[in-house]
């Protein structure tokens, strides 16, 4: 599927953690170690917060690691957070409106997963989405509907109570159509102030999720290249990943089955995730 | 909008009437004369039949004149059918499943026009594909959902009912959302047999719609370069643009309002367009 | 020929003079009014000064109308110091190594015009280029030719000399192949610290360039949309453009022939612009 | 580096040996086995001959295995001699220019390997070009200046001695600046009438290069569901492959080191290949 990376902390040059990590995103697009498919090549996109209400997003279909401007973007631009993602298609087209992150107001959405036999299921879901949230529509992946479902079950205002909602609303319609373990995600979330982090399949059996332990675990990431860097890291910096950013496990936690994570000035908060019917 | 141009006739390189008239459609999507815009820049496609069952399709979201593969391709590949479309977009993404020509089975289907305030009706519209055709919908344009509604409404068999019915049922759902004059459309069809057209608008007011006269006007476009090709063309040979390939406006007949028309074996019938309520 | 824009002075958010003005440079590349030809549609490229020491870069090869990231980009991005240019190729590829601004070091340039007879002089030109600059080749240009051979002239350390010796170099080389009129050039260039401009031609007959006369000209650009913007600009805040922003001409004061302009603290000084034979 | 491959023989769609082979050449663009790199993302291309005496040519930046329009185009063209690549840039940049085919004239032409430290010779092989050739130029790899300088030593008429004295000065001229074992390579080349492929390396230790031993092989590869092309097959079907199309080695036999090889109506001769000096 596809490997995400997510960082909040004080404003970092993106790039710190996107290139110039062991085994940065850009390494895992070309040859991830603990994904289903090995090349994440087909599509990318970051999203970062700043001092404007609308969080900025860059994305493109080439895959990341050949991207001409990427690298420039990554060291220019400097954001106390932001979420990036490198996309291998299970079937959808190769556009930029499939890429991840999804964007609606001040949210920002990544995806790593599926919703089961999608064709069987997605007309039911999108009439579900109101006229506004329809008109939104861009794409054609199970991401963005279900990143819109979540906007209109409220996730801007409560993310916990957004995701549940729309998870229960797939898995509800999936099961009525026959479509057994019907979602299999883990997500990245912010609504531009808070870090939020999902990990949950129907059939407890969800792809993998880290959060980076402490400010230890991000200064030993970037190595000594990124001394200058490590040291403006301050005590709040948090990051969360598909698969870590080096062999270095230990410095990264396994998020466990069914769980929402949030976090705020550097403090994590955890509980379990149960889908809730709308 | 949008500029179109579809020839059936002998095999001929598509590039002859593609890029080698003296206002050629490459010519149109930089500088259209007779188009409310004047760059059609917005992506591009062409779809032609040949031996196989299924069209071939290549579309591109690059401008037309700038793509350093289109020339090659037009200038090798033959057909004795084929629609080529530049686009500009009226605000929907610049994304491969945006442009035209639309694919489905055997039938090719290119729009010039729009659906107006299609974002209040969108929703509404698409809710009446079935799931199968609403699995199709890989972007986001008036024009894809306009194609997948005639062939749910039985395009592929019989192309003047499935018109109609699209634009009945459209008209309607419009009309109930309060939109005045809700269609504006020339298009242009193949079912993989014959060549099809339309010129309608709700407001009897269509677009501008051109039939060449017959194989003198061909010829006559393609001038002394293209005469090695003039030869070729056979009687039959007919093509239908949204503007004239060239001032040689003597050779082109304008297709008069709500009028549709059929090319087979270079003979032409005509019908007055009505719309019905599926 | 192209169209190019330049700015110095506090900073601002790009996109208010690239995408907010009255006659932006993204309307300049559907429809420019005084350049040859009417459309620059061929990519685009933006270079922007900041904290650090490498100017950041972001070039496409889609039109600047169409790229669904430049408008983001240019929103999130403040820079005191930036040049951008929208390309219409004159027969050399549309790749990103042929889209300006280009870059060496801390340098940036643009150019609007042509070197003559480009395929003529071509190799006699490139070979003057020492092995460390003719490695820094990656696209087919006249135009980055010219900025190579500059480079090599002295440009990062004193831009005039560098310029000057360029041309003089170039016309030499043109004259001894029969070339009449060599150069036709607007150039916008900086090293990091001042914006530079040259209007010149061989045959004094130059492509337009533009100063804005004061702070009043960028506020009157920006329109009461850009309140807040113009609120923001200093005194020193001066813009160099190939067409002015709107109709409003009297705020645009027309750079003279075979000048040389260079802007240092919303000072302006100018001199004459006479080629040297290196 | 890259991957390739190359058919001679009666006419097939080209996506017979690209597409649906147990490990085609799309299969070994996400993950080759017996490569340096593993993927092979960085663009692709395809040249065909047809009846017009300039072959086709379809190149892309995009990863062969997300392009939208590749299969498309090789379902619908037919052709009795093409030559397909897929691109692992070595770090030049990702452009139309660098992708493969080259074409000039009538010849087509693709590589993998590499010349060694090419950046410190570069400018000393392009030099050698005429104005003629050196304005063909468009990219900057080392392949494309192979080709040109082949070009250039009259490979369009004899293609061995072409190769040979291309090899032959690049080798000079790189041991002369200090560079040993400058040339890695595998060819594939046509000047439109026969397919020839040269494997070689300065230090003797090339990259693999497979012929189809015969016709059986090539049914072998496509299988059951390349029935109806496997009985077009005729029995000048041939096809040499950086790495095969399938497990089923024992049907593909190992070009020697330092040959050249030449495909004629099905008839193989091979020679041993020694550069020559100029």
């Amino acid at each position: 599927m596809c490997r995400w990376l997510a960082y909040t902390g004080g404003a970092i040059p993106m790039g710190e953690l996107i290139f110039n990590t062991r085994h940065s995103l850009i390494d895992q697009s070309l040859s991830a170690t603990s994904s289903v498919q090995v090349t994440n090549g087909d599509g990318f996109g970051v999203g970062w917060y700043d001092h404007l209400s609308t969080p900025g997003l860059y994305k493109n279909i080439q895959p990341a690691w050949n991207d001409a401007n990427l690298h420039d973007l990554c060291t220019h631009i400097r954001s106390p957070l932001f979420l990036a993602h490198v996309r291998a298609s299970t079937g959808t087209a190769i556009q930029h409106s499939n890429c991840h992150p999804f964007r609606s107001g001040s949210c920002l959405f990544v995806h790593n997963g599926a919703i089961r036999e999608f064709a069987r299921v997605k007309r039911a879901l999108s009439i579900e989405l109101s006229d506004d949230y329809y008109q939104q529509l861009e794409g054609n992946t199970d991401s963005e509907l279900m990143f819109l479902l979540a906007m209109q079950f409220g996730m801007a205002e409560n993310v916990y109570a957004g995701i549940a909602r729309m998870v229960g609303f797939v898995e509800k319609a999936a099961w009525a159509a026959g479509v057994k373990h019907p979602i299999q995600m883990t997500l990245g979330i912010s609504e531009g102030e808070r870090l939020h982090a999902v990990r949950y399949s129907s059939e407890q059996d969800s792809r993998t999720l880290f959060l980076s332990r402490n400010i230890e675990a991000l200064r030993a990431e970037l190595g000594p290249r990124g001394q200058a860097v490590a040291e403006q890291l301050t005590d709040e910096a948090r990051c969360i990943v598909s698969e870590p950013l080096s062999e270095l496990q230990d410095f990264w936690q396994l998020v466990p089955e069914s769980t929402y994570l949030v976090v705020e000035h550097g403090k994590v908060e955890t509980r379990p995730f149960h889908p809730e019917v709308p």
